[in-house]
């Protein structure tokens, strides 16, 4: 049997339109003999279609669209296509389903099981857990058809779920197992697919067909990398990440181990943050891009990854500088921008502060300036980029990197706005790294950029080092409390400094409130800040006594 | 037995301050010689403690506190504490439990079985659903103990879940059903509630009693409006909404109906939406409000309420005029800070509108002013009450209803700005109802705002109505859409203009991305902005050919 491996960009909602891109893509696999094209997870509606499924059109879509892509099926070619169906029983409305289609009709659907509802995931909002489990015949294969989260629970100590999907079809048999996933990017997440696909190839003695979405839906980042691994839990074939295409696989030839070039885990990251970019951009229906340049690493290196994912040309960086702003700062912006050929602009911010400040000067007087007058700065700057947009709709990118944004060393409505949040999800190590990684062939960012100080430039001399520990200390403090779920207790008890942890700790609690208002982010870790992370804001972290 | 129901207003994830509260709330009852004493669901924790739950800190501070109430009982006091607890097996890696607590020692955890997730509610996030169901038997009585969603299963039609956990315990037998809830507040909930516990009152013949918390958590407002149900449905006691408090029922005694005054709506939100506002600034140690008063109706709406919950002394009312303000609306707001008594200042933005369009001028000239200079005026409003909020800790309070926040009617980082906003759940036309009823026994807020047309005065002689429909118009489309879940289809189907439905629809999609970035609104509505209505930002809604 030919299996075409469809790696889907879909875009969310657009039922019609994605309905439209599947049939060219099952047409090209039909004149090339496929015999079974399989589409991932929720690929018809875009994964996650959200509150969307409140409404009863996507319904009605569906319902039309299968029907369309059914008839294109016959005897000889079928079609897997993720996509909700409706449920009619108890529980939740909608399942989470795998509508399999040839000889010219809806044939069956297997719905998913094992529900993601954690992290980013919502599953359980909307969805109610598919019981029976049988496998999808076809072309004399059963084939054990699979949704993403059902081959997750893996962790022997400690299972996320009661059930065990596969093992529920071992009785009936199975020859194959295909699983069509939305499974979104996070650095080292191939490593964790490869692993389970080969827990399970291994224990049944089968292939195992991994097919992902690819495609940016605003933060989430679907790398697509989906591949074919054989009984023996070696990876026979690899899809390219970030690319949309259909690859097939003649299941009866082809089982030799392939050799994969080790994954360049900063290609990897680059790529889909690119993809981030510019697919945020197409699926709006945005085409230029205005940032703040201040001659600091982060708005160089989101200006670097704008460049590159939507073309200079449609690049516009802004430098607004200060009283405060430091000559190399300025030179340093305008040598970025000569270096990635983006559009220049100087728009000094003196004015408006001092006219802000007058306005302002019953309450600023008799006292030494402070956080007011910096925040006045970089709020200026923001109401100078929304401008810029509101004129000619440029999108506004933001450069707050997930350090910051985790101390709430930022201004809300000054540099942490924006739509998009392009570093976010990046510690200031991370950026430095990605940066330096960026400039492995040519000095795309100016070396000087990489190796100053940080600094926001807000007032004489300021350094970041003024208010925070040096970022090689705070960083690793901060992605073992936020990304891997360590307490103070246990930070305490890994060696980490008591004071500075109480420290760091109480910065982060009494920023979520910032953290709340901030563009949605591009995710690159488990624990991004947005819906990954879900904190109150009014609230004490619980201590004993 | 003697009953006690306390209101409890937790703070979240404060585990040792919310159990020295419960301390002194149950020596008072053991000292009033209550047998059993009630606290609400999650009381120890507060509702919801979101992803606190991901840090081991909170199990110890419950372990620790349950172990200190629990020494507070004896052979005739005993205690229902709601808090977690840990789930050693597979599935989520807690239960929401009521804790039973007595003769000094923890006697017994019941685990809640419907785990409510939709709408703000995340439960399936964090907790696994509870097994098997058993009365607590406790002073020669069983009682069946639920934790809110448990009894709500009641749609014969369409049964959210599989399970009907009073049933369950029917084999054993129960004498009382006692149901521990955090049931936030929305218009119509309390009429919901009695319906649910008539039901359950009448099919057991037995007694209900329910026990809610109160308080508000951000936006989600705990109203409490506590009661006990007697075994042929009427209420027999009624708490008072939105007040902390013990209050005890002797099981034996006292079963008659009650004469329940009607609980007058408007009374009702507007208690309510001031706990919201005092709650929020007292559990996070702020005392001063600011906003910026356009002698609008939503601006004075905000201050009336914001002097009521925080006293007039505590709220700083801005007057930020440009040149297209009225003078009616500068006397306008004056009269209405008069009239509260609250503080007023005059801070006039032409200047600093001189100097953002002077920098910005070679964008903005040989063209007619367009949203980009209407935007600036409405940012630097921002941006002043943001130097105001730093300069002094004040809070900004967001005036934005709901209809404006819907159609995107408003400017993001200007007028959207704010750490809470208050009338984000109130479509236009109930900001006009809420104001008349402020207005019932003396005109607090100026006649004049409530009679003039809605604007946002940025540019000459501007009106809302230039650029959307009518509120009363626009409001019960965008009701019927937003909250009721109608489709574009079926609002034409319901008689809506269609050209119309349209164009609101477009409005409300293409500002995803502002509401994104909205500050935490006070919910009043089932389906209120922020987790309650979760869509994605780059999308397109579904449609059939």
């Amino acid at each position: 049997m030919i299996i075409g491996l469809a790696q889907f960009n879909p875009l969310i909602g657009d039922v019609s339109g994605n309905c439209q891109k599947m049939l060219g893509m099952l047409r090209q696999s039909k004149a090339e003999n496929v015999d079974l094209l399989v589409f991932p997870e929720l690929s018809l509606t875009g994964y996650p279609p959200e509150d969307l499924l409140h409404y009863s059109e996507i319904s009605d879509a569906i319902q039309q669209a299968m029907i369309e892509l059914a008839l294109e099926t016959d005897e000889n070619f079928a079609l897997l296509v993720g996509a909700p169906s409706l449920n009619e029983g108890p529980g939740k409305p909608w399942f989470n389903s795998v509508w399999f289609l040839a000889e010219g009709k809806i044939m069956n659907l297997v719905h998913k099981s094992l529900l993601p509802t954690y992290d980013v995931f919502d599953e359980d909002r909307h969805f109610e857990s598919g019981a029976e489990r049988l496998p999808i015949f076809w072309k004399g294969q059963a084939l054990a058809v699979v949704i993403c989260e059902d081959t997750w629970n893996i962790e022997p100590e400690r299972p996320r779920y009661h059930r065990d999907v596969l093992s529920e079809m071992r009785e009936t048999g199975f020859d194959l197992i295909i699983n069509i996933t939305a499974s979104p990017y996070h650095q080292g997440q191939q490593h964790q697919r490869e692993k389970m696909a080969r827990f399970h190839a291994l224990r049944f003695g089968l292939p195992f067909v991994y097919v992902n979405q690819v495609g940016a839906n605003t933060g989430l980042l679907f790398d697509g990398s989906s591949f074919i691994m054989n009984k023996n839990g070696e990876v026979i074939q690899q899809l390219p990440p970030c690319q949309e295409g259909v690859w097939s696989w003649n299941s009866t030839n082809n089982s030799s181990p392939i050799a994969i070039p080790a994954q360049n885990k900063m290609e990897v990251l680059y790529q889909t943050l690119s993809l981030g970019i510019s697919d945020y951009f197409r699926k709006n229906g945005f085409k230029k891009a205005v940032l703040g340049l201040s001659g600091g690493i982060d708005s160089a290196l989101v200006a670097c990854l704008a460049a590159d994912a939507l073309g200079p040309e449609n690049v516009h960086g802004i430098l607004m500088p200060s009283k405060f702003s430091s000559a190399h700062s300025i030179s340093d912006a305008k040598d970025l921008g000569n270096r990635l050929g983006i559009h220049l602009e100087i728009l000094p911010i003196h004015d408006s502060v001092d006219a802000l400040e007058r306005t302002l000067n019953p309450h600023l007087l008799g006292r030494s300036p402070d956080l007011t007058e910096e925040n006045i700065q970089s709020r200026i700057r923001g109401v100078l980029l929304m401008g810029l947009s509101n004129r000619y709709g440029w999108i506004v990118l933001n450069t707050t990197n997930k350090s910051e944004a985790a101390v709430g060393y930022g201004t809300l409505y000054g540099d942490m706005c924006g739509a998009l949040s392009v570093l976010g999800d990046l510690w200031k190590t991370e950026v430095y790294a990605l940066s330096r990684w960026l400039n492995r062939r040519e000095e795309r960012i100016p070396d000087s950029i990489l190796t100053k100080a940080p600094s926001a430039e807000l007032r004489p001399e300021q350094k970041d080092s003024d208010s925070l520990p040096d970022y090689d200390i705070l960083d690793p403090i901060l992605q073992k409390y936020i990304v891997e779920g360590f307490g103070p207790s246990q930070l305490i008890q890994e060696g980490f400094n008591p004071n500075l942890v109480h420290r760091i700790l109480s910065l982060v609690h009494r920023s979520e409130f910032k953290r709340f208002q901030m563009p949605p982010v591009l995710r690159v870790s488990t624990r991004a800040f947005g819906s990954g992370r879900r904190m109150p804001i009014t609230f004490v972290f619980p201590e004993t006594e």
